[in-house]
Order: C-alpha cells, then sequence, then structure tokens
C-alpha cells in the first residue's frame, strides 16, 4: 500500500461555459448538447495525458457545472444529449495513470465527487423535467459507461466496433467507482449473471446483445445514428415540464475571501484551527427582506439568499474534502434572524412549482446530502443569536451531535417549518427529521405541527438536540467533546458516521456510497491494485499484475 | 499493512455440548440459559489468553453449534437466556490481541461467521418461535453487546457498574464488526446522535440511560435481576409457537473423508484443483425414497436427505473459507435423479407447519446464504446426469453464473419447484427467482407455473441459465470461463460479486454484510489500525496509537 503522501493537485471547483476545456455545450431548441472533447494536455497534473476522452477532477468539474448551469441559466432546455467530438471514442473512463499517481484519499473523493455529479444527473432527470440521453458514438468503458447509465436513455452506434464495457475488474483490479455495478442491476435491471459476464468482458458487450442484456436502450447503424438520436432527444424533451420560454438566472461567481485560515462568503464562514483540527462553519440568515415571489427571485438571481448561502456551502465542503484533510471535526453554527430564515423557507413552499424555485429547492437538498456524505466529524452548537430554523435547523440534524445552551437568561432557540417536513430528502428518500426518529411517523408529524420556536429544555425533551448543557457546563462539555473527537482514529469515525447517517431504507443512491464505495475504498488500498506490481500500479507498463490469490 | 502470511490457527468446526469449553447449556422447562464462561488457556492459539469473556472463533463456533441443537434437538425449549458465569462481567467482546495477531483474511473471516452466528439468532426468533433474552449481568462491551443486539431483549444489572458499549472506535481505531452500528440505529432504532455518542464513550452507558437511549429494554437492581430475568424468559417463551412436548431429533457428527485434494460427505464432495486454484463442488440427490410425512422424518433425523445434504453443504462451504484461501473459483455440480429431489421438495412443503421441517427448510435457506457470502466465484456446469431441480436448482442461481449443455442427443434438465418460490430467500428478503428477474413479478410467476422440465434450449430463452453451448462448444467455454476468471484480482472478484450478488432491497442483513462490513474490511487493513503504530497493534501496549489524521 501507498503511504507516503502523494502531492495531490490544487483544484478550482468553479468554471463556467467560456473556460471549459474539455465539454462544448451547444443549444437547439428545448434540447442541449454536451460534447465531450477532453484536451489531452489539460489534465490537472502533467503528470498524465488525458487521451482517448479519459478524464480527471478537472473534467468532472465543468461536467457538473454543466448540468448545475442548465438547470437555473437555460430553464427552456428540456432535454440533453451527451456525447464526444471524438471519432470512434465516446469516453475511456477515469484516467488510469491519474489514478495510479493519486493518494488513497484522492482516489476516495474523485470517486465521491463523480458519484455526486452522477446523482444530480439523475436528480435533475427525476425532480427538475430535464431528461439526458446518453449518445454513445464510439467505445464507452468504465467510468464513460457509467456516465452513460446515470442518463435516462443509452444509445449506441452500431459499427461493429464500438462497446459499452466496464473493464476495471479484468483490466485494473478494481472496481467501476462510479456506481457503475449497482446501476446495472438495480436501475437498468440486467440480470445478475449477464452483469458477471459484463464486469469481466474488457473488451465489452457491443451490438444487439447490449440491447438484449439491457446494457443500452438502442443500437443504430452510424449512417442512422445522428438522426435516430435527435429524434429520441425530441421524445425524451417532450416528457419534460420545464417552462416552454423565459430566461434564466446567471450563476456568478462565488469570489470567497481566502485566508490561510479562514474561507468567507457572503452568508458561509469557515474558520479553521489547523492546531486542534477543527473548523468552525457559520452561517448568516438573510439580513434584510429576500424577495417572496418569483418575479423577485428571478430579478435577485444568484443573489436570492437561498441560493446564494448554499452554493456558497456547497463550495465550502467541496474546499474543504479537497483542500483541508486534517480537518476531522467541523463545528456548525448560525447567526442571524430566524424570522427572516422562515420567510424565505415561506417563500420556497408558496412557490414551490415555479421552476426556479424548484431548483433552488433541490440544490438545497443536494448540497444538504453532499454535507451527509463528507467524511468529517459535524457537531452543532446551538447558542444565542443562532438561527436554527426551518432550512437552517436541516444543518443541525444533519449533524453527527448538538449541542444547545440551556441558559434561561440568553435563550436560544429552533424551529421548525414545512421546509423540514418533506422537500430536503437524505440519499435514503426520508427526510432528516424521518431518519431521525425511524418508525416514529406520529412523532415526527407532532413536531412539524408546532409553530412556536423549542428552547432548549423543549428541544433536548423532545429529542431535536442531542445534549442542552447549562451554562455553567457549557464550554467544558462542548470543549471535551470537540478535543476528544479529535484524538480518534480518523478512519474508524469515516467508517462509523457512514454507517450511522443512513439509517432507515436503502436507495440506488445509499447503495453507492455506502456499500459500492466502501467495497471500492477497500480495493484502492490492496496491494493487488496498489501494490508493487498491482494492476492498477502495473496497467500500461511492461509485465502482467502479480495478485496474492488468496482470496478475501 | 501487513502484508506477511501470517499463520492463522486451524479450526474444527464441528463440536457439541459435550465438548464445549466457553459455554454451558442447562434447560429447565421452556426455558434454555446458555452461559458463557470463557476458558482463558483454550484459545484457538497459544498466542492470547481470552479474558473476561472475550471471544475467539473456536467460541463463536460453540455458540453457533448451542443455537442450531437447541433448534433441532430441543424442540420444547421456547426461549434461551444468554448470560455469564462470571463475576460481573457479560462479554468483553472480540479478542483483541487475537484480532491483532489475525491476517487481515482471517479477521474477515471471522467476522463473517461470528455475523451468520447472531443472524442465526435473529431467524431462529422471527421463524421458529425460539426467543432470545441477553441477561447482561456485568460489563457487556463491543462484540459482546452486538451479541446482546441479536437477542429479542436486553436486560442489564443495574449496579452501578455494569454497562454496554462499543468501544472499538475510540479505544482500538476499528468498528464493531458485528453488525453492532446497524442494530444500534435500524433494529433498535437508537437516535443516530445518540448512536454517535455511544460509540465514541469507551466506558459504555450504564442504568437509567441505557434504556432511555433504547440501548437496552430494562435494567433492574442487583437482586432482582435474577427473578425478573427468569421471569421475561418465560414470558418471551409464552410468544413461542415451538412445540409443548417431543423429543428432537440428534445431530451427529459429519464425518467427511478429508485427504489433500478432497472432502467426502454422504452426499457433498468438493474436489480440490490446486493448480488451477479451482474446486468442483458436487451434491448428489437422494438415491433411495425418502421419507414423505413428519413421523418419517423424525425417525431419520439427521439422515434425511434434505437436511444431511445441507449440513454437509454448510460444513464444506466453511472449510473452504477457512482452509483454501487459494480456491477462486468453485464449479458446481450436481448428480442423481431430480425426481428424488422434487419428492423431497413436494414433502418440505406439504409438511412446512412441523416444527421440524421448519427447522430444515430455514436451514437450507441460511446455508444457501452461506453460499451467497462466500467471498469465491462461482459457476454452475448443467450437464446430463445433473439434477438441478427445484431446492438443488437454488445453487445454480445462487451462483455467479451458469452453464447447460445444450445437447439434444444428451438432453441436461432443470426443473423448478415450490421451493423456488418462496421458503429460501435470500438476505435481501427477495427470492433467488425474484432477485434474478428484478421487478418482474409476472415473469417469475410464469415460471413457477411450469411444470414440466425445462432443457437447455427453453432455460437459456426463459432466463434461467447464463449461457447454452452446444457440444462442440462446451468444453471450450466452459474451460476459458474458468481460466479466465483465476486470472483476475481476487479482491476485485470480491467486490464485484459483493455488489452484484444482491440487487434489490435491503434489509438489515444486507446492511450488515454489504455497507458496515465493506467499512470495517477497509478499516481493518488501514495503518490507523493494523499499522506498526496503529491502535489494534498498540492496544494494551505501553504508549498511545499515532494516528495520520488526514480524513479519507
Amino acid at each position: 500500500m501507498e503511504t507516503v503522501a502523494k502531492q495531490d493537485p490544487v483544484v478550482s471547483l468553479e468554471t463556467s461555459p467560456d473556460r471549459y476545456r474539455h465539454w462544448k455545450l451547444t443549444f437547439d431548441g428545448a434540447i442541449a448538447t454536451l460534447s465531450m472533447d477532453v484536451q489531452e494536455d489539460a489534465g490537472l497534473s502533467p503528470d498524465y495525458r488525458l487521451k482517448l476522452n479519459s478524464y480527471d477532477l478537472g473534467v468532472d468539474i465543468e461536467l457538473a457545472d454543466a448540468v448545475q448551469r442548465i438547470r437555473f441559466e437555460h430553464p427552456k432546455i428540456h432535454a440533453v444529449v451527451i456525447t464526444s467530438l471524438k471519432e470512434r471514442v465516446f469516453c475511456a473512463g477515469a484516467n488510469i495513470f491519474m489514478l495510479r499517481g493519486s493518494s488513497h484519499a484522492w482516489k476516495v473523493n474523485f470517486c465521491k465527487y463523480t458519484n455526486e455529479t452522477r446523482l444530480a444527473i439523475e436528480d435533475a432527470s427525476a425532480h427538475s423535467g430535464l431528461k439526458f440521453l446518453a449518445a454513445l458514438n464510439g467505445i464507452c468503458a468504465g467510468g464513460g459507461y457509467e456516465l452513460a447509465l446515470a442518463c435516462d436513455e443509452i444509445d449506441l452506434v452500431d459499427d461493429g466496433n464500438s462497446a459499452v464495457s466496464l473493464p476495471e475488474t479484468p483490466l485494473l483490479g478494481v472496481l467501476p467507482g462510479t456506481g457503475g455495478l449497482t446501476r446495472v442491476v438495480d436501475k437498468r435491471k440486467v440480470r445478475r449473471d449477464l452483469a458477471d459476464v459484463f464486469g469481466t468482458v474488457a473488451e465489452g458487450i457491443k451490438g444487439r446483445r447490449a440491447v438484449e442484456w439491457r446494457l443500452v436502450d438502442a443500437v443504430y447503424p452510424t449512417s442512422q445514428f445522428k438522426d435516430r438520436v435527435a429524434e429520441r432527444a425530441r421524445a425524451l424533451a417532450a416528457l419534460s415540464d420545464r417552462p416552454a420560454e423565459g430566461p434564466g438566472i446567471r450563476l456568478g461567481p462565488l469570489n470567497p475571501a481566502v485566508t490561510s485560515n479562514m474561507l468567507r462568503y457572503s452568508a458561509v464562514r469557515l474558520d479553521i484551527d489547523r492546531g486542534k483540527r477543527v473548523a468552525t462553519l457559520t452561517l448568516s440568515a438573510p439580513e434584510h427582506d429576500e424577495p417572496s415571489d418569483p418575479a423577485g427571485i428571478l430579478e435577485a438571481g444568484d443573489r436570492f439568499w437561498a441560493l446564494r448561502a448554499f452554493r456558497e456551502l456547497d463550495d465550502c465542503l467541496l474546499r474543504l474534502r479537497l483542500d483541508e484533510p486534517l480537518i476531522g471535526t467541523v463545528v456548525v453554527k448560525t447567526e442571524g434572524d430566524a424570522a427572516n430564515v422562515l420567510a424565505v423557507d415561506r417563500t420556497l413552499l408558496a412557490n414551490a412549482d415555479h421552476w426556479l424555485v424548484r431548483e433552488i429547492v433541490h440544490f438545497i437538498k443536494r448540497t444538504l446530502k453532499r454535507m451527509d456524505l463528507t467524511s468529517r466529524s459535524f457537531f452543532a452548537l446551538i447558542e444565542p443569536g443562532s438561527c436554527f430554523a426551518g432550512t437552517l435547523f436541516e444543518l443541525a440534524i444533519a449533524c453527527d451531535r448538538s449541542y444547545m445552551l440551556n441558559d434561561p437568561d440568553r435563550p436560544s432557540a429552533i424551529s421548525l417549518s414545512g421546509m423540514n417536513g418533506g422537500p430536503l430528502t437524505m440519499s435514503n428518500g426520508l427526510t432528516r427529521l424521518e431518519s431521525r426518529f425511524l418508525g416514529e411517523a406520529d412523532r415526527v408529524g407532532e413536531l412539524l405541527a408546532q409553530t412556536e420556536p423549542f428552547d432548549a429544555e423543549a428541544a433536548l425533551e423532545r429529542g431535536l438536540v442531542t445534549f442542552a448543557p447549562d451554562e455553567l457546563d457549557w464550554d467544558d462539555e462542548v470543549r471535551l467533546a470537540v478535543e476528544g473527537r479529535a484524538a480518534f482514529s480518523p478512519d474508524a469515525l469515516t467508517g462509523m458516521e457512514a454507517n450511522l447517517r443512513f439509517a432507515g431504507p436503502e436507495t440506488m443512491e445509499t447503495k453507492i456510497f455506502g456499500r459500492l464505495t466502501a467495497w471500492q475504498n477497500w480495493i484502492f488500498q490492496r496491494p493487488n491494485a496498489v501494490g508493487e506490481k498491482g494492476a492498477l500500479t502495473s496497467y500500461g507498463l511492461q509485465g502482467r499484475p502479480e495478485f496474492d490469490f488468496r482470496r478475501t
């Protein structure tokens, strides 16, 4: 196993179409086409070349950005065709030389992010009426096929050569790391024995057999491919309930102020204490009246607090993951006027059918899921002046635990809103309150029915917070909890949190992050993959991998 | 990470109460008491001492044997009290020094077996009316508490000292490896933030708080403990639908013939080809008329084919796991008269309500689950003279894939029976046919409605087999498949199979084996656990563990 801290590249998470190096985004009526055209020499590191539309994190950041912008900036787009501009190649998957040269943590973070991007595509289809068609105009291997699996439909050119494949097991000794195995059997319902064959045939499956096995939806001869894809894209677009006309909003740059110990956005701040390996994440309530109808929200655009604050939180969480591996615990705080948060919640709920409000709510949902899936310990501190109300209370129950100051002289409060009662589901398909009180639907209903704020004693009694120390104990109790956490094995904490955060039902999404990811992480540190003679290490070099064939 | 092949102990999987060294099994009316009294110096290896009722695989083999024998040998037992004979100690969990000295593969196999034992306890409660009460008369840590979690009720003595705990994360830098985290939140529905606290407090939780947090069902003062436990055991026994009277059957020794390349039982044979890393597992149909009513089955006892063949298969699978790590692929065959298998199936189905038939069917189910959870590739070969019918057809669809010879001159056949339609559920709660044809209930119904055997073409067409090569291709196709499999990374195969075998719904059981186990396996090879300064390595020695605190 590699134990040396390798130098992973520094990444910018923000981009925009005018800066894309690997994708072309074009529009034609209700159809957008997102064409992969990876620039070989524009990887995040000069150590590898992105041949054959293989990708690294930089390529995926552009893809995620494009999907996000289509949702917000182009509401009249109803379907997206994902295809390639390379001759006879759709996508060769994640770049092997990038994986080989990356630290274990980087591989894990890379897979997590790419999984989130593919789930965002499925989220857009399921919840925003934006349909996706993978038009596979050439070979489609590994992560390339996993991207196709995230689409609503997969059409493959039937040219006698182009195949879909998951060659990870036979060629690299690892798993398809972006949900491939799960989506093959659970989403596309490929029979498990055929999936077993598919997962071991490096050259993949093409033509009619690919359709018979359900790996793709249709194959078309080269001469017809373009027309049939266009036809199918129109059919998918017709399923959409997005607006026929009208402008979107522009997602401008976030421009955080960055110092060595701080990351400051307009409504989000991260203060880093490297000595203690603790960061404090603070979200601020809206400071003034936010728009209360769709016209006002459209006009405010990306300055609307609900969108702005969660775009900032999303960026902050990703920077934390990639740039701050040593920060093990995040103390979560809020500040400002809870009434302003609740007013925004009312606006979001009252206008839930408006396309932009819908996008904002689903974006908040996805950002909170990103938090659930971030392998750091989160502790909420609920103090006087905080505003854990409605949508912001979700932050508290996304945390591993919460502390609320019980001081009658300086009261703290929690409020619930309809935003806690439905829209912000977790990966397991339940709301955070439903997950918290598993199998106690009545209790959740009673809590949601209370319109008054909960003080510390009520919050403790009703199970909304973990602990409610009084003013004499507060400092010590919080300090000991945070210090204690920092002393534990970071790996055990990651495993514990990954298991405790998702009680209750499992979904394809939790299977991907729970089951598949955990196995992939296991394999990613096995000598058979990353040892000196491991398959990932020796791929593309002379000589074959050498395995320790003992089964575990 | 440890890469040296450590010497793991050789284990005998068969035992019986007269040979137990660590448990006392006593009976009083409808209540059995299973008392843990681990003999310190009787571990499987002399390298560690089993202090404070800590356990190794040998202790768990006795526990599994006791549960199994109560089910078959003592039908009038309706409830089991699990307690300890040690003063002020219930059980300290898996022995740390054993874990430290074990290879990665041994740790994984140990956890898998102990998980299966606990799931067998829950299976006995859910399906055999045998209820379990954990009477915690002293400290109960780690795997000890996980054993309690598998019981229907947990009663803890309230002596000011005895607590339940999962100290793995704070003390050892690993996870509770036997379902603890999953059962805490999913079975007992402990709130996730309280579970987070519980999972980090090495000294555990005791007294009233343990009840309030749902970690235990009741606490009783020392003076009342014995009486209240007896009372609760009677109440649990009253829930049972097991017979009030009547003898059980004796489970005799299996006595396989063992050579270096073969393991031969009466109805099961394993032929090992070490050069190819392939074993051939052959099950034989009954050779003569088997009993067809409960009286006859009772009289035949452990010689009844259905019980005998699957007890042998169970033992064979466990020996394969523990003794033959280098065998990566198992070719599964059957031989004999399918009519005899189907006749036994009819008997099992017609007498499903009889306690012994019920036990046999659930035992077959558990054995097939053991196969699903065995990390080897299974390929079924369906040839002339085979008898993949009813219950034995489950073997074919438990396999990762199947090959059926299509030779009209030497026909092969597959038959289904009611045993394929319900009783033999997988860990995901579905039958193997339901899992195979996920979401196609009609198709499963149509297949089950066919009383005629399926020939190779029909079986291929209907999706019951993966491939049906003709006689010209057969030898090459099978040989290439088996040889190809042997060349792949064993770890990637384990991960791939663990993901493809369990499509569809998730249950607590699949969560334990999929999510929790995968994370534990990951952690079990991280330097923070098993490296020179890792927590598992340094536990009990001078000095504290040293962690690489980067979060992954």
